[in-house]
């Protein structure tokens, strides 16, 4: 028969499926690859999308770009929060998930031979989207600490150069820009026309005191961010698929036709969730503190153990991954992996999966209870003959 | 700034939308326009969907292709009412709603150059997701009843056609394909080596007792036959965004990584309501015929008033749409549509939305309660000045 998507061939298998492929034949397997918070969603999100479904909303579709009164509420939080300014009805678009949001974001960007500049390791999936959307990935290495080398990424502009993406705090790194850095990538956006995707799903796992700051929010810098966010990790419903963004309004018109076309918009009752959510934030803007507490003596232990074991990593600022270097161990990080999952029932995601220069690095993740995370560092060290 | 995708660019904003905005800023307006069933989710799907947050799938992503106990139901239902042989490993696979599955569908099989032979009319997101997706919409034009001519279909194919899409039951003619014409457009598939779209949301809306058959039943088409479905119609849940389909698993393997990056999946809780309704259904294949039944009144209402005022169309086989023919009142369809609603608020969808042998026709949706039914009708004739 004719050959298939050449684009969609080129993408590979997820390694981090593979590694779950793995894992689901192990018994006492635990694993470190999981990119979703480990306690459940506020009362209020389930009761409002249990009200919503009650109330007919699943037998309705939702307006394309969402709900008007969800779009609403993130319009006030953006503003509160965010300090970004966005109109409700024509800067504010309501996704399927963070997932999606990327999707819109890539989809009306670019063209093809269009440059997308981003630090690498970064979240896999703008690797293989940006492929889907026509846009070559150039990746510029990331400091030591993982932070972002500017001066890196501004020797990596070209005329064909379209958008800088930054995600912080980061998914795989856990590193948390500081406001001088957001600044300095925001001037190489305005002295260089680009346009910057702002992923901003973790912004609530902050640890040692560290505030948000969008980039949107900064000089010159309204008009060219495309702010993608999610409830997902906020609330812990990533099986809702329920993301949102904002966007200059020739942005979100493009954003909204691909949308009515390829997903006629976003799960009904689950926006109403997210209403109901978004509610009880305004209310309680520091809900989450707990949990953040516990992610952050969870990442103290992770780091402290991980660097007496000899894989050295830098201490993350946010979100919920840590990612050792395993280069001491004469292995990289597939091997590390895949002898890791297979002799001791530990999965964790190898860096490869993250870029170019990350072979050496895994990444774990710590949205996990702390008996499971010990007993999964306890195997760590017997792995490494501690 | 830079210049946005060209692609998304070149997507009129849909004339739905349009005739939707005039119509929310009217006073006892009736829609023509909408595509979903009038009636609730059966009480099992909500349940279901119920049951599941309660359980905490709103917190854990779904896995990637879908619920496995979701796809075994599926093949089940393909097995026995659409008499395809699916191995739910390998050949099923859950998606964002039936736009979900048809995005799956063009991204997997299209390269740019590649044509996509249809009959148009036909369901506008062809269009667009083709476009998206680097397909070449070639548009064969229907026989006067809307029937499939192969002869002119056949004479279209070239040495750049991929594809042939069929949606029978159609939106927006509501022809229902005989076997005979499928087996006539499954030969030049095999006979060309053409994959096949068939797209079978509406396969439960068939009237006078005609049965519904699948391509991918008929010989040499098992594997190069995409069918592409939803629960929005059959439950009534377009809000939930559940489709399914199934294909080959070179096909579904791409599918699996564009879904996986795209959107990390269905929504998690809604899946669980599919499944209850799936159960239901399989124990009670007639739930749906007493509204088959209305809907085939409705359906005989609107065929023999608009003939009699003079817009003349076939009798819809199945769907719940009418298409009739405005040129006898000396307004194509686009001004028929927009002096409508204009003066009388009723909202008709004008046929240059579904491709470009249909400018002097419009569709009615008659998924509408009989009496804002007979009111419409009653403004139309008004507006004809019968």
């Amino acid at each position: 028969m004719k050959p298939l998507s050449t684009k969609l061939k080129g993408i590979p298998r997820s390694n981090i499926r593979k590694l779950f492929d793995l894992l689901s034949s192990k018994q006492d397997a635990i694993s470190l690859g999981i990119g979703q918070p480990d306690f459940g969603a506020p009362r209020e999100v389930i009761d409002g999308t249990i009200a919503a479904l009650e109330a007919g909303k699943g037998s309705v579709y939702a307006p394309t770009m969402g709900v008007p009164r969800l779009r609403e509420l993130v319009a006030q939080k953006l503003e509160r929060e965010n300090n970004i300014v966005a109109d409700p009805n024509a800067n504010v678009l309501i996704a399927p998930g963070g997932s999606g949001t990327i999707s819109l974001a890539f989809s009306a960007l670019f063209n093809p031979g269009d440059e997308l500049l981003m630090f690498s390791p970064n979240f896999v999936s703008y690797f293989h989207v940006a492929r889907i959307f026509d846009a070559t990935v150039v990746e510029a290495p990331r400091r030591a600490d993982f932070g972002p080398d500017v001066d890196a990424i501004a020797s990596l502009i070209t005329p064909h150069t379209k958008a800088i993406l930054i995600n912080s705090p980061n998914n795989p790194t856990g590193y948390t820009y500081s406001k001088d850095e957001l600044e300095a990538v925001s001037s190489l956006c305005v002295d260089n026309d680009l346009y910057l995707i702002s992923d901003e799903v973790y912004e609530k796992y902050l640890y040692d005191g560290r505030q948000h700051v969008s980039p949107a929010s900064l000089d010159g810098m309204a008009d060219r961010t495309i702010t993608i966010n999610a409830f997902s990790k906020t609330f812990s419903v990533t099986g809702m698929r329920v993301g949102f963004l904002s966007a200059n309004e020739s942005i979100t018109a493009l954003m909204e036709n691909f949308l009515q076309f390829t997903s006629a918009g976003t799960n009904h009752p689950c926006q109403y969730g997210a209403i109901s959510g978004l509610e009880y934030l305004l209310e309680n803007p520091s809900f989450l503190d707990e949990h953040v507490a516990t992610y952050a003596a969870r990442r103290d232990t992770c780091h402290a153990r991980l660097n007496e074991m000899g894989l050295t990593c830098p201490k993350p600022g946010g979100a919920f991954y840590i990612m050792p270097d395993v280069s001491a161990t004469g292995m990289n990080g597939d091997e590390f992996s895949s002898k890791l999952v297979d002799g001791h029932g530990v999965a964790v995601v190898p860096g490869s999966t993250f870029g170019q220069y990350s072979g050496n690095l895994v990444r774990i993740s710590y949205a996990l209870r702390e008996d499971l995370l010990d007993e999964a560092l306890n195997r760590i060290e017997t792995f490494l003959g501690h």
